[in-house]
């Protein structure tokens, strides 16, 4: 029932979305959902939680997968730029839309914050994996690392707006010219 | 009076702002309104066209006072970091905002892809100077600008996120980084 949820949020947004939306979707009645899960403000903080969990999974499991060196760093970006066109992919990502709607935080969980640091330390691996051994903390490295952290939050931005595979390639391939010059 | 309402709609969203926050905020009854600005859609398109304008014209003002090459770039991103962590630099950018809530588009106004291109348009001139005369649009010039219009956007998302005067530091320096590779 979370999933359903998720998906509404995700793509009415968090203010948009009413108690209504929610037992509909949900086919529970309100006093079992404000039982189950407390305020609509309680409810969203599980959801967001629940999909930060998977997102993490995903991105550790595109990593797994991309390999050694500057060559895995392109194979990453072939992977996120798979997901990124797909259908689901134009909602962009529900903590970006999220952090912008509720700018970053909910009584009790700073999600933007948690959100960045857990996707700092997902790309930290990969970033790892293009300077020599030992080097994972450099400065250098740690700037790639927030250079990556913050570009996907823009190209989450341009994934929501609409705009068409071609420009989401454009801003991807930025990117991999970049690793170019690594 | 554009101003006020530009300010109540950046400060809580498209979404969260009722034609009684605007009545109130405006000073203007509900009828002059609809005979000046049409409907909430309408009269908020006028305001992204007005905020727009109002944003390129500072960008090229930060443009035009960072100077040539690579220190240009790092100039103007010392002007961007000063802005940034001033307090209304916290609001992040309206378009970024309504991009994430209305997916990019009002009836009538794709300015999620308008915003992009203006963007562009303005970094390709700060973009310009760190290559030889001449390949100002080359491919390597067209990534870096692309490079720069992405990453802002993320930035923006930072910024509204209610992250710390060093965590939008942190990401801008990343920039510094890229640019010292160039």
């Amino acid at each position: 029932m979370l999933a359903k949820l998720t998906a509404l949020f995700w793509h009415q947004g968090y203010g948009q979305t009413s108690m209504t939306d929610i037992v509909e979707a949900s086919g529970v009645h309100k006093p079992s959902l404000y039982r189950t899960f407390g305020t609509k403000e309680q409810l969203f903080t599980k959801v967001l939680r629940r999909y930060l969990a998977e997102r993490m999974t995903m991105f550790a499991q595109m990593i797994e997968q991309a390999g050694p060196g500057n060559d895995g760093v392109h194979r990453f970006l072939e992977l996120f730029e798979a997901d990124a066109v797909a259908e689901h992919g134009r909602d962009g990502c529900l903590m970006v839309m999220a952090s912008n709607e509720l700018r970053g935080t909910l009584p009790g969980y700073d999600f933007a914050t948690d959100y960045r640091r857990q996707m700092r330390d997902q790309l930290s691996v990969l970033i790892a994996r293009t300077v020599p051994e030992g080097q994972g903390e450099s400065d250098i490295a740690q700037a790639r690392t927030e250079l990556f952290t913050t570009y996907l939050l823009g190209l989450h931005v341009v994934m929501r707006s609409g705009a068409e595979a071609q420009d989401i390639s454009r801003s991807i391939n930025a990117l991999h010219v970049t690793v170019d010059g690594w």
